[in-house]
C-alpha cells in the first residue's frame, strides 16, 4: 500500500540486494522510519521489541532472519542457533514457528554453499503467499461491497467500520479486514472508514487510521464506544474485522470489543463480516466462549497512554488515580450467530459448521 | 461521601459560615483540592471553567451563587445580572437554568434586607433536596443488590459494572448510579465495582475510580471494550448506569457506549439498571433514538489525552495521526426493551409508557 505516494510493502529487500528493510510500526501514528536488518540478530530485536507485530508480518521477518544467518554461515550449527534465537522472541506467535520450520524443512536437506540462495528465495515465496491470500480476500470481500453499492445510488459512500488493526501494517501488503476496503476504494468505489480507537492499545487510532491516511482512504476516528449509536441512525453499512482465531463453528475470537460490536450491528441489521486467511481457523476448537483462554495484558496498557505532545516528545501518561485496579483482558470471543460471514480466501463462507468444513475439506477430518 | 477518611459532599459553606467551597473537579484524578467561592463571579467561573460539573452540582453552585450576590448587594439589579451572570456559564445545563429560576421565584417577593438570608436557606434547601433524592434511590437500588446477594452464597460478592461518572461528584452527595453501590458498601455487602473508563473524556477512570477508591468500594477500572467478555463470564452481576434524559417510554438517553452495554447485558441474561432522580424524565419525548439529537463535542476529546507523567507533570499527548478526522458523540440512545428497570426515588419502575405514566401521574399529564 502507498505511504508518502510510493508504493512499500512491510519488509523487502534492501537496495544492496540482501539487507532487509522494515517499517518501525513502534514510531506509529506520528513517525515514519525504516529500519534496515544486517544479521539475524537485527531480525530478532525487530521481532521482539515489536518494530514488526502481526501474525503473517513476524513470520516472514523471521524467514528474512534465517537468510540473513545463512548470509554469514551457513553451517548446521548457524542454522540451529538462528532458529533458536528467532523462536525465543515471541513464543506464543504461532505464525512465527511456522515460518521457521518452514525454513528448516527447507534448508535442512540443501547442499550448504546454497543454503544462503534458497533461504532468500523461500522467505521471498512466504511473504508472496501473504500477499496472494490478502489479495484474494480483497477480492472476495469487494464482491461484498459491490453489491451493497448496487442498492445504493451510483456515487454513494459505503461506510464501514473496523476495529483494531487487520491491516497491511499487520501482514506483508494488503491487509486482510483492510484488503477488500483497499480494493474497493483502488477501484473507485467510494468507501469511508469508522475506525475505533482500539482502548487499550489504540491500534486502530495509531495504525489502521495511519494507513488509512497514507493511502488516501477517507476515515473518521471514533471512541469505541460509537459504532452502535451510528449503527442505529444508519451510519454503518458493513463492518469487517480480522480475527486471531476462528473456530471449527465459526465462533470469532478477536480484539477485545468486537463482540460488542458485532451485538449492535445484529441489533440494527447490519452486516458484520470477519476476514481471515484460512490458516487462523483452528479445527480442533469449536466453542470459543467456553473453550478459548482469553489472554490478560498488563494493566499498563490500560492506565497509561503514549502519545505527541505539543512540542513534539513522545510522553507516557498515567490516566488511572493510583491505587485503582486495572484490568485488561486482550480479546474476546463473537459467536458464530453474529458473524455474517467469513471472508477468506476461497470466498466469503457461511459462519458454521457445516459451511466451514465444506470449503476446507482437507483440514476439517 | 468519603474523602482521605472524612466526610465530605461536592459543596459546603465555608468555615467563616457564607463563603462557598467546592471541589476542583478539574484536577482529577491525581489531585484533590478544595477551592473557596467568594463572589457570585467565582461561581460562574467554577461553573464555567468546570471545577464542578454534573447536572445536580452546577444546579446547587448556581444557587450559592445567587446568595453570594445577595450578601454583596440585595437589590434588584444585583439580583437580574447575578441571574444572567450564571445562567451564561452553561447555556444547555437545564438544571442550571431550573435552580436559577427557583431561586428568583423565592428571592423576587422577598424584601431585600432579608434577601441574603433566604437565598442561603433556599440553596441550602436545593442541595439537602438532591440529597435525599438520591438516598431514596439509593435504598431503592439496595433492594435490588440484596436480591441478588440473597440468591448467592452468604459473603459473595457482587460485580456491578457502571459507565461514566454518575457518581457523588456530578450531584451533592451520594451520585445517583453509584447511590444503590454506597448503601450496599456501607451496609456490609460485598461488593467489587467494573468501572468503564468511559473514552473520550474518561470520567470512568478519573471520576468513578477515584470516588470508589476513596471511598473504600473495591473496583477495577476496564477499557469499554471489555464489559460484553466480562457478561460473557458470569462477572458481572448487574449493570447500573446513570442517564442524562429518560423518555416517556423508557429509552435511555446516556453517555456513548451505555447502549452497548445495554445490548451485551441482554445477550448474557445480566439486569440492566437505570438511575434517576425523576425530573430527567422528559414527558415531552416518547422515541428516544429518532427524537434525541446527539450533541457532538470537540475532537480533540478524541485525538488528545491528559494525564500525569512519571515525574508528576500534567501533560496532554495526541494519539490520533495528524490528518485522520475524528468524531465525537457525547451520548446515545438506549431503547427501552433493554432496560431491566428504572431505579428512581419513587421506587424501581419497568422501563414502559404504562409504568411510568402510573409512577409519575401528576406530570405524565
Amino acid at each position: 500500500m502507498k505511504v508518502n505516494g510510493k508504493h512499500y510493502r512491510t519488509i523487502w529487500l534492501n537496495a544492496n540486494g540482501w539487507a532487509v528493510d522494515i517499517i518501525d510500526q513502534t514510531r506509529f501514528p506520528h513517525e515514519f522510519e525504516t529500519v534496515t536488518l544486517w544479521t539475524p540478530d537485527d531480525a530478532a530485536v525487530a521481532i521482539k521489541d515489536m518494530l514488526v507485530r502481526g501474525a503473517p508480518l513476524i513470520g516472514v521477518t523471521a524467514a528474512y532472519g534465517m537468510a540473513l544467518a545463512m548470509r554469514q554461515d551457513e553451517s548446521d550449527e548457524q542454522l540451529t542457533q538462528a532458529y533458536d534465537l528467532l523462536l525465543r522472541t515471541r513464543p506464543t506467535a504461532i505464525n512465527l514457528k511456522w515460518a521457521l520450520d518452514e525454513m528448516m524443512k527447507t534448508l535442512g536437506p540443501t547442499p550448504r554453499s546454497q543454503r544462503a540462495d534458497v533461504a532468500y528465495a523461500r522467505a521471498a515465496e512466504i511473504a508472496d503467499e501473504d500477499v496472494a491470500i490478502n489479495q484474494s480476500i480483497g477480492r472476495n470481500g469487494f464482491e461484498i461491497i459491490k453489491a451493497i453499492a448496487a442498492k445504493r445510488k451510483p456515487g454513494d459512500t459505503i461506510n464501514i467500520l473496523t476495529h483494531c488493526n487487520a491491516g497491511w501494517l499487520a501482514t506483508v501488503d494488503w491487509g486482510t479486514a483492510t484488503a477488500p476496503i483497499y480494493t474497493a476504494h483502488d477501484a473507485g468505489v467510494p468507501i469511508h472508514v469508522w475506525v475505533d480507537e482500539t482502548r487499550p492499545r489504540n491500534q486502530g487510532a495509531s495504525l489502521t487510521a495511519w494507513e488509512l491516511l497514507h493511502h488516501g482512504v477517507p476515515h473518521t476516528v471514533i471512541p469505541d464506544n460509537t459504532g452502535g449509536h451510528l449503527m442505529q441512525h444508519g451510519q454503518v453499512d458493513m463492518a469487517i474485522v480480522g480475527t486471531d482465531r476462528t473456530t471449527a463453528q465459526g465462533d470469532v475470537c478477536n480484539k477485545i470489543g468486537t463482540y460488542l460490536k458485532a451485538l449492535a450491528a445484529h441489533d440494527n441489521g447490519v452486516p458484520f463480516y470477519v476476514a481471515l486467511p484460512s490458516p487462523t481457523i483452528d479445527f480442533n476448537v469449536v466453542d470459543g466462549v467456553k473453550e478459548i483462554p482469553i489472554e490478560q495484558r498488563s494493566g499498563h496498557e490500560v492506565s497509561h497512554m503514549t502519545g505527541r505532545t505539543s512540542d513534539g516528545r513522545i510522553e507516557t501518561v498515567e490516566i488511572v488515580p493510583k491505587g485503582s485496579k486495572v484490568a485488561n483482558y486482550a480479546f474476546d470471543v463473537t459467536p458464530a450467530k453474529y458473524v455474517t460471514g467469513l471472508i477468506t480466501e476461497r470466498g466469503v463462507i457461511a459462519a458454521n459448521r457445516e459451511a466451514i468444513a465444506r470449503a476446507f475439506p482437507e483440514r476439517a477430518g
